[in-house]
C-alpha cells in the first residue's frame, strides 16, 4: 500500500488536497493520470451499463436536493454515528468502533493520554469500552452525529433569527442550544450521500420521458460527501468521493433473479479488466446485517493489503424507496404494466410499485482496487549482473492513462518531426496517445511501464530510412520492428479485446 | 425560451431538482438526454485541451478545499454582494442590482407590497436606489454577502463552543452575532466557487511529476457552487454548476499572444459545432471591469434570446494567484528556465513565476447556447395541405445525445432482430446507437428530429430480403437505401468530419 501511495505521488496519479496548505482531512486531488485513469474506469462503467444497454438510461442530478428527500429517504433521523469524548486525552471518536471491554474491568492508562503522564488505573463502565487513543473508561455520553453535511442555500440568515429569538432571555445551554438547532435547521440543506435518491424522486419523469418499461434502470456517475469520522486506507474511505449507481426497477416477485443477474454481471465486470481475477469475490450479507430497507443483499470484495473489503453493493432494496417518496409528495411513483393482469382483483392491467435492485459502485474505489491490482514488481538482473526489480503497472489497455507512448530516440535528425506524425495518424484512430521526448530512452521505458502505457512506439535511425518503428510490450518488455500502420493495427484490436 | 425549457422537460433533457417535492430553486438535473448531451459537450472540451495537445494535462481535485485556499484566493473577504432587505415588502435583494434613483427624489409604493396596500409616497434616500419588486426606498443597512457555500468539516461542534462562551454573559445582538461567527468559522470549510484554484495549487505537483515545461496547462472539469442571490435563465444563471477551465501557465512578457491565441481557439472551438457562428463573439473587458488581478480580459459570449451575455471568460490573470499562493505558504510556485538567461542578472538560467491565461468556460451555460443555437422550426404541410411545423434540434454529430436511431418498422417478420444486428454492429464501429421500437414510424421520425438525432435507419421488408436498410438525414428529412456497411461508413465520416 505504501509503494502504491507514493508511486500515485511520484508519478502524478493522486495527490493529497490543498498539499502546499498541509492538505485538508482525506481531500485527495487526482493528478494528469489518475484523472485519465478516472475517466477511463467512469467511462467503461457507462459503456457497459447505459450506451450499450436498451435496458438502462442515465442521469445527472444536483448534488444539493431539497432537504426533504433526505427526511424521507431517512437519513436525517437515521445516517448518524454515535460520538463520544475521551475525558481524559479528549479524543472524540466513534462508540461503535472503540475497543470493547467487559464492564467493570479494570484497565490502565496514562493521565491525559501522554507517555509521561501519571499511571492510572480504573474500572470499564457499563458502556462496555475505552477511548481507542489512550485506553480510558472515562467518557461523555454518546452524541448522535449526522454524517451529511450541511450548508445553507439562499441569502438568508439564519443566526439573525437566532439572536433576535434568545436577546434578553435567560436560557439554559440545551435550550439555547435547542433553539440555535432549530434556527440553523431551518435554511439547512445536505449535501447528497449518495446519488440514488436522485432516480427515485425522478423516476417518473425519467420513465415517461423516454418512454422505459419495467424491467429497467436509471444509471448516475457523481460526487457524494459523508462527513466521515474515520477515514482510512488512502482513497479507500474519504469525505468526499465519487459514486457509479444504478437503480434497476423490476416487477415485485422478479427482485431474486434480477440480483443474481446483476451480481454476476458486476462481479464479472471488474474480473474483465483483472490481472488477479480471483481476489474480486462476492460476499452475501447476513441477515442482522441487512438494512431495513433491504430484503437480500451483495458486496463485490476486493482482496485488499488490509484484507477483503467493499468495492460495490448489489442490494435489493425491495420498494421501500418509491413509496416513501411517494408517501411524503403524493406522487405516483408507480408502473401501470397493461400486458398483466393484477393479481389481486385478475382484471386486465396491474398497477405496482417496482421493485429495486441497486448495483452501487465506488468510483475512487475502483480505482484503487485497479491500481493495487496492477502493480508488480520484477525481479531481474542488469546489463552488469545486479539485481534491479522493474516495476510495471500492469493496467488493462482499456483503463491505462496512455495507451501508446510515441519516443523520438533522439531530439535531432528529424525524429520528433517524425514521432509527431505517428502520433497524428493514432489520434486519426481515436487513440490516447503521448509525444514523450524526455530523458535517456530506457529511462522512458521504466517511466511508461510504472505508469501503465501498454505499448511503447521508438522512433529511430532505421524509421527515418525504411519508415518502420519498434513497438514494445509493457507486459513482456519484447520489442518488434514493424509499420505504422501494423503498429496502429496491433494496438486498436488489444483496445477493442 | 419556453419553447426550449418545454423541450428539455418533454424530451428528457433537463428536469426541475427534486421536482415532485417542489423543485429547489434553480436546481437542476440532467436527464437521460441531457446527461449524454452534457458528457459530449465535455468529452469534445477535454479532447480538444488535454488529449490532443502535448502542452496541456489534467486534474481533478476535490470540491471542498482547504479554507486558506479561499483566504489567499480572496474569495472569503472579496466573494461578496451587498444585501439590503426592504422595509416595507420585505424583499431581501442585491443593492448594487436595484433600480438607480436620484437622492431626493419623490417615490411611490404600496403599502407592505401588496396591491391593495395604501398609496405612499417618499424621498429617495441617500443610498440612491429603490426596492426591485415594491419600489420603496426605505431599506435596512447593506450587509455583505459571501456567495461561497460554508459547510463543517470533521466530527467537531461549533454550536459548543459558542454556547459555553456566551453562558452568563450580557452580550448585545452584534456581540453575540461575532461571536457566532467566530464559532463557526472556526469549523467552516466552502464549497469551490470555481475550479481554478485547484490548478494553482497543485501548479508544482502537476509540473513536476508530469515534467511540464513552460508554456504548458492544467485543465480541469468539474461541479463549482455559488450561492447566487439573482437566478435567472433557466441553467443559465444557477447555484450549482459545472465549469470547464484551463490554467495555461506563461513566461511573463508573452501573455498578450498566448491571450490573442487562446480567445481566437476557444472562439473557434464554439463556432466549429455551431449551425449560426455568427451568434458566438469575443468581447474584449473595458479596463474598469477588469478584475484587480487581471491585466486584460475577454468573453466569448453567444446571443442568448435577452441578448448578448457571458459563455465564457478568457483572462489574463497576471502572476497574482500563484505569488499570492506562494507567499501564503512558502511553497516556490515558480519556474526555473535553464535555457534563459535571468533579463536581471544576465546570468544564465532564469526563475521566475509564471503568468496565466485562463479560459473559463461553463459546461452548464455551453449546454445551453447550442441547444439555442440547435433549435429550428420549419414550417412545411402535411398530406392533407394543412400546415405543420417540424421542430428540429439540429446538434451536431458530435454533441447529439444519439447518433443513430435504428427503427424496425413493424415489431414482428424478424424486423426487430434484424434492427438489433444493426444495432450490434454500430456498437463494432463504436458509435452511440439506440434500438428504438415504439410507436408508429412518423412519429418515431419527429422524436428523432426533436432530440437531434442526426440519422435514422428503417428496417422494412426488404431489408429482410436484400439486406438494405433506409437512413434518413435529420437536416434534410431525405432517405436513402443503403447497405449497412455504407450506412456505418457514411456515420463514422460524419462522425469525424
Amino acid at each position: 500500500m505504501t509503494k502504491i501511495v507514493s508511486l500515485c505521488k511520484r508519478r502524478g496519479f493522486v495527490f493529497q488536497s490543498s498539499e502546499i496548505y498541509g492538505g485538508l482531512k482525506s481531500s485527495y486531488d487526482y493528478g494528469p493520470l489518475g484523472v485519465e485513469l478516472k475517466r477511463n474506469i467512469a467511462a467503461e462503467w457507462w459503456r457497459s451499463m447505459v450506451t450499450e444497454r436498451e435496458d438502462v438510461v442515465g442521469l445527472d442530478a444536483s448534488i444539493i436536493m431539497h432537504p426533504k428527500v433526505w427526511e424521507t429517504s431517512g437519513h436525517v433521523s437515521g445516517f448518524s454515528d454515535p460520538l463520544v469524548d475521551c475525558l481524559n486525552c479528549k479524543e472524540r471518536f466513534r462508540a461503535d468502533k472503540a475497543p470493547k471491554k467487559e464492564p467493570g474491568e479494570s484497565v490502565s492508562f496514562r493521565e491525559g493520554g501522554r507517555s509521561d503522564g501519571k499511571k492510572l488505573e480504573a474500572a470499564v463502565t457499563d458502556k462496555g469500552y475505552v477511548c481507542p487513543v489512550c485506553g480510558s473508561p472515562h467518557m461523555s455520553d454518546e452524541r448522535q452525529f449526522n454524517g451529511m453535511f450541511k450548508t445553507s442555500l439562499g441569502p438568508v440568515d439564519p443566526l439573525d433569527k437566532f439572536i433576535k429569538g434568545i436577546q434578553g432571555k435567560d436560557l439554559s445551554q440545551k435550550e439555547l442550544r435547542a433553539q440555535l438547532e432549530e434556527a440553523l435547521a431551518s435554511t439547512n440543506v445536505y449535501l447528497r450521500p449518495e446519488t440514488a435518491q436522485a432516480m427515485f424522486v425522478q423516476f417518473l419523469n425519467v420513465q415517461q420521458t423516454s418512454s422505459m418499461k419495467v424491467p429497467f434502470g436509471i444509471a448516475q456517475q457523481g460526487k457524494s460527501f459523508r462527513n466521515e469520522i474515520v477515514v482510512e486506507h488512502f482513497i479507500f474511505r474519504s469525505c468526499e468521493f465519487e459514486q457509479m449507481e444504478m437503480e434497476f426497477f423490476v416487477e415485485p416477485g422478479t427482485q431474486k433473479e434480477w440480483l443474481e443477474y446483476w451480481t454476476k454481471t458486476r462481479l464479472d465486470w471488474y474480473k474483465s479488466f483483472a490481472n488477479s481475477p480471483e481476489k474480486f469475490v462476492l460476499r452475501r450479507h447476513d441477515s442482522d446485517e441487512l438494512a431495513h430497507y433491504s430484503d437480500d443483499c451483495y458486496d463485490v470484495e476486493y482482496e485488499y493489503p488490509w484484507g477483503f473489503d467493499e468495492l460495490e453493493g448489489v442490494a435489493s432494496r425491495t420498494d421501500y424507496d418509491l413509496s416513501r417518496h411517494a408517501a411524503a409528495t403524493g406522487a405516483k411513483l408507480s408502473y401501470f404494466d397493461q400486458s398483466k393482469p393484477d393479481p389481486e382483483t385478475g382484471k386486465n392491467g396491474w398497477r405496482y410499485t417496482p421493485y429495486v435492485i441497486e448495483p452501487a459502485a465506488g468510483l475512487t474505489r475502483s480505482l484503487l482496487a485497479f491500481l493495487l491490482d496492477a502493480y508488480t514488481e520484477e525481479k531481474g538482473v542488469d546489463k552488469n549482473g545486479k539485481e534491479k526489480v522493474r516495476v510495471v503497472l500492469k493496467l488493462h489497455p482499456k483503463l491505462a492513462p496512455i495507451k501508446v507512448a510515441v519516443l523520438p530516440l533522439m531530439k535531432k535528425d528529424g525524429h520528433p518531426e517524425k514521432a509527431r506524425e505517428i502520433v497524428q495518424a493514432f489520434r486519426k484512430a481515436g487513440v490516447a496517445v503521448k509525444y514523450d521526448e524526455q530523458q535517456a530512452i530506457g529511462k522512458r521505458y521504466a517511466k511508461h511501464d510504472e505508469i501503465g502505457t501498454p505499448f511503447c512506439l521508438t522512433v529511430d535511425g532505421d524509421t527515418m530510412e525504411d519508415g518502420t518503428i519498434t513497438i514494445r510490450d509493457r507486459d513482456t518488455t519484447e520489442q518488434e520492428r514493424v509499420s505504422v500502420e501494423e503498429a496502429i493495427a496491433r494496438v486498436v484490436q488489444r483496445l477493442n479485446s
